[in-house]
């Protein structure tokens, strides 16, 4: 139905959901039943286009967007497609991803890369989207503090992004203090460590006292139930709490603290409308996510690139597609 | 430091949390340590204004806001007073409420009533600020399908001002089936009475079903842990849930769920911003609380009055505090 | 490249823009170059489905979003799929509209009336719709006071939306008596008839006057410098302009005015996402839009009922475009 | 009414509406008419404080906020302060500025200013909150691309607050090179002549040239009818555009493009609630104004400052009303 470019693939990083499918078979409610292709953060070259399209040709480079939904339903009327249940999504089963040499893709998800911004810069404008997202929903802005818990990949973004828009102070939690310190090369102005079996309470005054004042906004990207209950007790009245994080279906929150104080809970899943906006900061160098890229591996090698992502070294791994151009 | 006026109290409602405090001496953290007047929803007339008074003068029939910011700190300067941690509110523990014969409050927060608007009127005007601010922070607009989780005062005020604010369709849900009949002669479209021991996925389902799709929007009203489930599972994906019910300080709850969908979760305390529109909503016939009021006291009866709420009969208790003036 | 469905055309309201293509040729810089079919208020019968229709099916009685967006630009992806510059919409040359017996539309953008719904309710949602737009463009909300400049089709239909979002108190202006009369019918609650030559500022001040305040929001239906002048002056500081009526290029205004008390202006360019909120009102019969038809023609009568539009009588005359059912 | 401080002055910026009540004797319907203190970019030292005064004690350094509203009004009530009619301004008539040795001010307007924020930093949150206020009415937020039409102070703080919300590429326009060449060293993008005589859509398209694409939102600082005009053609469909500049009353403009294409025109009066985010900003570095300080004088010698500002020399002139501390 929508017009299609084909893709020869050059940069597609490795998130944390395709080690889960391929070491567990299934996220959720989402079960790879047959054989599936991973790989939704990518970037590539146009090869070829389908005779409808009018925005790109062959030779552009471009940054994928994954999710290109089907139906133009009510969700995708009102501006957030990414809540269509009949969305296309790389890599979401039964959906195909795009790890590969060559791939199809809806044209209108396909943005095209100015020549100051790498593949790499392209594939890593997935996550960047997360945390554009998230920091959107959030409604962090200039002088925002803002607590982050969790510094992995998706804390990182959010962090970048949420400095970009103008956050004066970011504090951000791990229980790793090799992640701590990545964050306070990218700009956390406090990293705070977690240990096992500190109270949630607790753990929120910690973030008080550093601030000075309760944060405007908290960015929960652990899932973890007791950091969602830290969430909440730590983020000021009338703030918001993001929830970036998947964990287990049910938990068990402190709900009357948020809503007598009128501290939002909002989801964010995946993102929508957020390649544009990403094009433009990586174009301008207002933000920089090339110190994400910690290993890369021809894509021959994807088994150790995988590996390498589930041990949880570095931040992110990139797999080069293009046996011709290995070039970040 | 506020310019202030002395009221001669005409009628004070009986609140929930008033019975509450005279049963158990405490909510949650605020504690009776010594005598209280109780009362909050009230109207009154001015018998005597200060000097620094210049929109209400003695004789004026008036509404009376019982949260009165007694700083002006950042919550206040952002038009969030409700949220303002030292906030005077009647009948809030350490502060005296308006259930007496004449009460001084700060004239700021006295709201000059229209001749066409009762005393009875303006005293409901607290219990439909709830409603107003619950619809508000839930975004109720026009063609808006709601569920509202419980049939009880406040649920049906939220009914009320849902109705008036365009919501096409309210499904309301609640154990007791007098109350859905109330309900129902208030405007509700649907009714659904809610059997101890069924599922909150299964009521979801009920919801969906009588309305052909799920409601853009739900307030909860009985602060149960089940009914908070409830309103999650129903509320359309880029829904929003209105917490308004207190319940107990854990809860479990399919957060996650609410998340993967950005059904986000909304605090609801008291209010703030509401007298003037509520007056220009009764003063213009769009909104009738008349049919609240099923019991009417004079002071001097209070103790059977508060009985009668405490019992759950009728929705609207009216204790009249002027001894030569006891109409509505 | 969308799905299609055929429909047996039944109901057309005839615009006034229709009436001044088929006068003019030509509405600012659109043009009718070649033969163009009117009509774009309108509903009808499926009576074929393309294979890729799912939600439609023959014999479904449909009201029709004339504007369907012809690709998948910034505009559509963020909702606001009416702001794109290369959508299709009906009667707008070069594209043909649907007063005809047979039309053929993209399936997405024909929504299944309820069978309470009549096919010429169906018909006007197109100009409710606008009166959506306006009125949610413009803020109304619950407790508003509302000033709209001009009384013909769509200042009533403003007027109607802005009773059914809440708003307390609505002044309208007009020129002829006659048309105030319908406005008052239709639930004004104040009407000011227009002398020329009234100084803009007089004229707001009547509307303060008449309010006992300045409105919070004013509707511009009318186009005329004067009256855009006049919705500056009456508007409260911190309000809003909603401009829909269609004037000249150039106009002399108070800008510094409008600036300094931060009233808003806001265009409205036909609408967006109103069909479901639309028909979810009228299924409710929380909107009542069958006054609005005052006049009836079967499709061979076209000239004259074109005529009778040319002429301002009555307010919407409806085309009947199938020869077997001419009934509302 | 409210709690105050006594202050000694310490720096106080001089700003154009500053240079024009010493010239002209009055701004629009503001005119002195007796003898009136000038300043209200100003910074000091807390001296003494009255009774009520909890957050501030005696040596605090402070940033003062110059408008005290003096009455708890709906506008004040919503958080939207500087729409009170009734506000205390320094330096509008008739209320006295703080150009002075010793001045008091309500305490609660009084923002502590942290070690690392200078004296002369706190006195420039004043313009900045200008800036702050303008890009926020504006929307501008991550990805943005801005215009600014007037790179004097004003337009400078629009640009140095637009970088810092996330603006991906700022345009900013002026007639003199030299105010473009600074703006260029703050961090403009791209910088654009204005020449006398050039049409406002041919201006506009050099904008939408050099961006490659129209601006998502402009900021109009100048004030002059036709800047007003480019600003208009040059915006985005759906964008906004703020006006800054304050010009004469009536002008003519093409508000029909505006309302067609959907760009909102939002005033911008003063500003509300950004001391706080304002001193965040500049604690953590992500601000930077000191370069906008181009010129110092003692308080004795202000004439010479005056003359200074008058003459358009600099950016930013500074007194220093301490004797013995005439640092930064």
């Amino acid at each position: 139905m929508h017009p299609e470019v084909l893709l020869q693939m050059h940069s597609v990083g490795i998130c944390g959901s395709d080690v889960h499918y391929w070491q567990h078979g299934r996220i959720g409610d989402f079960v790879v039943t047959k054989p599936m292709v991973l790989g939704h953060e990518a970037s590539g070259r146009v090869v070829k286009v389908g005779s409808a399209v009018k925005h790109l040709e062959a030779g552009d480079r471009v940054a994928i967007e994954p999710g290109a939904p089907r139906e133009m339903d009510e969700f995708f009327k009102i501006g957030r497609y990414n809540l269509s249940p009949t969305i296309f999504f790389c890599a979401t089963p039964p959906d195909d991803g795009n790890l590969c040499r060559y791939y199809k893709h809806s044209a209108d998800f396909c943005y095209k890369l100015p020549n100051n911004v790498t593949f790499e810069e392209g594939a890593l404008i997935e996550p960047l989207s997360v945390g554009i997202h998230a920091c959107r929903r959030a409604g962090v802005t200039i002088g925002s503090s803002v607590l982050i818990c969790g510094a992995g990949p998706i804390g990182l973004v959010c962090l970048l992004v949420a400095k970009a828009m103008g956050a004066s102070h970011v504090v951000i939690t791990d229980m790793l203090p090799e992640r701590l310190t990545m964050a306070k090369e990218l700009g956390a102005d406090f990293q705070l460590k977690v240990n096992r079996g500190v109270e949630p309470q607790q753990l929120a005054k910690s973030v008080e006292d550093l601030l000075g004042a309760q944060p405007h906004v908290t960015i929960e990207c652990s899932g973890v139930e007791s950091s969602i209950q830290t969430a909440i007790y730590a983020t000021r009245s009338g703030g918001a709490v993001a929830l970036v994080g998947v964990g287990p279906q049910m938990v068990t929150v402190p709900l009357i603290n948020a809503a007598l104080r009128e501290v939002d809970i909002r989801g964010v899943f995946r993102y929508c409308n957020t390649w544009p906006m990403a094009i433009a900061m990586l174009a301008s160098g207002k933000v920089n996510v090339k110190p994400l890229v910690t290993h890369r591996f021809p894509l021959e090698q994807a088994a150790q690139a995988f590996e390498t992502t589930r041990q949880g070294l570095g931040i992110k791994v990139m797999l080069k597609c293009d046996p011709k151009d290995q070039k970040p």
